[in-house]
C-alpha cells in the first residue's frame, strides 16, 4: 500500500464531499440531531472500520463527530484512507 | 446543580482512580487490547451517558479511549461529572 500522490488525492476528494486535508490527515466533521444519532453513526463506522481493518482517529462531543483518517504505519494517506472515507459516506447515502 | 468546590472535588477524586483534572475537565485515558474492546467500552459508556443525560467529550484511536467530562452549561465541574465518572468506573469494575 503506497502513499497517494497529489493526483490520486485530488481524484479521491472529488468523490468525498466535505472531506478536507488537514495536517496530513483526511478529515470530516459530521453533525447529527443529538447524541443518540451521533453514536449510532459511530457504531456503524466502527463495524465498517473493523471489517476493513483500518480504524479512524475520531472524537465526539454530544451531536458532533470528527473523523480523521491516516495510515499511521505509512506516515501518510493511502488508498485505505480514501476507501474508509468512501465507506463512511455510503453509510450516510 | 452547582459547581463543585475544591473540597468536593478532592473527595470525589479519591473514588476515581487515574482520573485527573486537566484544563478544568475531569479526564482519564483508557487502554484496551484492541479496537473491538475499546469500542465495546465506548458503547457501554454511551448508554450510561444517555441514561444520565450527561455526555462525555471523548476521542478514540484504535485501542485508546480518552474521556473528558465537564458541565458545559455550568462552565465547570458539577456532581453530574463525578457521577458519570463513577458510573464509567463501575463498568470496568
Amino acid at each position: 500500500m503506497h502513499l497517494l500522490n497529489n493526483e490520486q488525492m485530488i481524484s479521491a476528494l472529488q468523490h468525498l464531499p466535505d472531506w478536507h486535508l488537514h495536517n496530513g490527515e483526511l478529515t470530516k466533521t459530521f453533525t447529527f440531531p443529538d447524541f443518540n444519532a451521533a453514536f449510532a453513526f459511530m457504531t456503524r463506522v466502527a463495524m465498517v472500520a473493523e471489517k476493513l481493518d483500518h480504524h479512524p482517529d475520531w472524537s465526539n462531543s454530544f451531536n458532533i463527530v470528527k473523523i480523521a483518517l491516516v495510515s499511521h504505519d505509512k506516515g501518510g494517506l493511502t488508498a485505505r484512507d480514501t476507501q474508509l472515507a468512501l465507506a463512511i459516506e455510503k453509510l450516510l447515502a
